[in-house]
């Protein structure tokens, strides 16, 4: 029978770099199932006013059940989400028990189920106005976005949902990362802290 | 004789709202002189790679010799900035003392020399990624200016300079205002204190 998978949990806040983390700890491990919070979006009616910096836009108790049975050694179906239509998609996702679980998103470490299962709580820091800058530089200077709408968006739903639920989320963690710091030098720290924990080995 | 001018130094990082406030209070006080630490800049070789946001950027000793004339109750004759050369004007303008004399900028709490003179110090206080906010609606919504390059000047010199020498600064003040509050209790605060030391009523 194969060990419990070891379930690590990323949170931050949005642009503070936890998805370049994860994704660098993934490909060092080839036993290993990435899952972004973001992929149990629920659908969206009107994406211009929807506020996606609530905890209630997720499905979070489905993650919660689906995370059960893979750390029961059984198959989950995971749904499928696409973003352009802001809909989930009828048909789901079927992955096998892994060693190493990693599930990333902001609100990561708000919900005490998700909490209570995980063997390893971490939450990416970085100042306020690095990861606005960041994000701008994505979306605008990256995707094309309008600069007006991504600062209205940022001022009325991202930075007041990052206040109430994410940025308290990190007394939860059991490990706080430097989000400025070198992306190698963060994903040693967090193998190591795997590896202090019981879990598998890069 | 006259009463030596209040002098009044209000400083703060870039965008969090002590324009806006000085202005508010000087329109109470017919008898005010207002005067931006920006029209001490020195000249400018280059303005694309120029640095701004350190103190050696402005002629702050002028500034001192201006306010200590002003002070002694005889005219000054301020330095006249042209923004679109980035060059000092070769004539000055010529003004005459005032009851109260705002000062405002991101270094007017940074330079011992100005602070020992005043009998008011300020600092306004708006968290860091609001600040960048505000700034990137004025330059990139309002001005159109390119959003790759506000975004380069901010992580390359202005949030730097904003950590290095403004942030600190707060410390040498006597009353740090929220620059998230409404202007007109901003104000009002501000009038107090200053009715508080002495200074005219507006």
């Amino acid at each position: 029978m194969p060990e419990t998978p070891f379930l690590l949990l990323v949170a931050g806040g949005t642009a503070s770099g936890k998805t370049s983390l994860v994704r660098t700890v993934a490909e060092r491990h080839p036993d290993c199932l990435l899952l972004s919070h973001d992929r149990y979006y629920l659908d969206v009616e009107d994406p211009l006013t929807h506020d996606y910096d609530h905890p209630d836009a997720l499905d979070t108790a489905r993650l919660v059940a689906d995370l059960a049975l893979l750390r029961a050694g059984r198959e989950a179906e995971l749904p499928v989400y696409d973003f352009p239509t802001h809909r989930r998609q009828p048909w789901g996702e079927r992955v096998q028990p892994r060693g190493l679980i990693l599930v990333e998103g902001i609100f990561a470490l708000h919900d005490p189920r998700l909490r209570a299962m995980a063997d390893l709580r971490v939450f990416v820091q970085a100042d306020d106005d690095l990861r606005l800058a960041r994000r701008l530089q994505r979306d605008i200077v990256e995707r094309g976005r309008d600069p007006g709408h991504v600062l209205r968006q940022y001022l009325g739903t991202v930075r007041p949902g990052h206040l109430r639920f994410v940025a308290p989320s990190r007394f939860h963690a059991d490990l706080v990362l430097d989000g400025e710091a070198p992306l190698d030098v963060l994903a040693a720290g967090l193998e190591a802290m795997i590896g202090a924990r019981g879990g598998p080995k890069g």
